[in-house]
């Protein structure tokens, strides 16, 4: 798929923003919407997307977006800091497949990282257990 | 070293910045310098880092620099993606050495993803051909 394809309303994350889908919420204004990624790469994996914006990418996203989005995204790598207290931190967007994107709209991966231990891949199908993911939700949210 | 460790004023960048070691720039203002990653990770490699502050890590940078420099990074990647047309496009930055940083002032990689094309290691010691660089990072301002 190109770096330039149109916007698909039905992507993952867009029902998740008209709440077709649920998701574990972190932090959520006007703005954006911060959750956590299902499949984690390492535990307290944060999901940063922007709302009322059809961006696939980084790079599609409108300049007078890019303030707001990166604002809350550090808020949210302070916060995630904050409460898991991680060796290391890895904030990402990965624009195109090439890249590493799965889900085609614009989101930033917050990725704790911890002392001798690798990332899980991308897609590695181990889906999260939801009570732990919502109580780590809780103890982010309380850092904001 | 800790996440939290102090800022070392001879780091590498900090000495780009004050112009004791070359770099070969691509954009500079009041607010970032954007040069060429010398070790790059793919061709067009680009880091963009914050001037005039104390950041080892993106957690450490004052909040109100926050959308000065990720408006630059939005800048610096659309270019990057206009003049190598690559098929992909990762926005990065490493917070302390578990999560991959080896250098230790805040910098966002910019790196262009080619289909089929695995990125080199972070640390794979390939020094680039400087007049190489010069070239990309002429083709890159021109599109800013």
């Amino acid at each position: 798929m190109s770096l330039h394809a149109s916007y698909d309303d039905n992507n993952l994350f867009a029902k998740i923003l008209r709440g077709e889908i649920p998701a574990v919420k972190v932090f959520e204004d006007d703005e954006a919407l911060a959750f956590m990624d299902i499949f984690p790469q390492a535990r307290g994996h944060v999901l940063v997307i922007p709302k009322n914006v059809k961006a696939r990418t980084f790079l599609d996203l409108p300049e007078a977006r890019v303030a707001p989005l990166m604002t809350r995204v550090h808020r949210l790598a302070k916060a995630t800091e904050k409460a898991l207290k991680p060796d290391g931190l890895t904030v990402t967007a990965f624009c195109g497949e090439p890249a590493g994107q799965t889900i085609f709209h614009l989101h930033f991966h917050i990725i704790p990282r911890y002392e001798g231990q690798r990332l899980a891949g991308h897609s590695h199908g181990n889906r999260a257990d939801i009570a732990e993911l919502e109580s780590i939700a809780r103890d982010i949210a309380a850092q904001l």
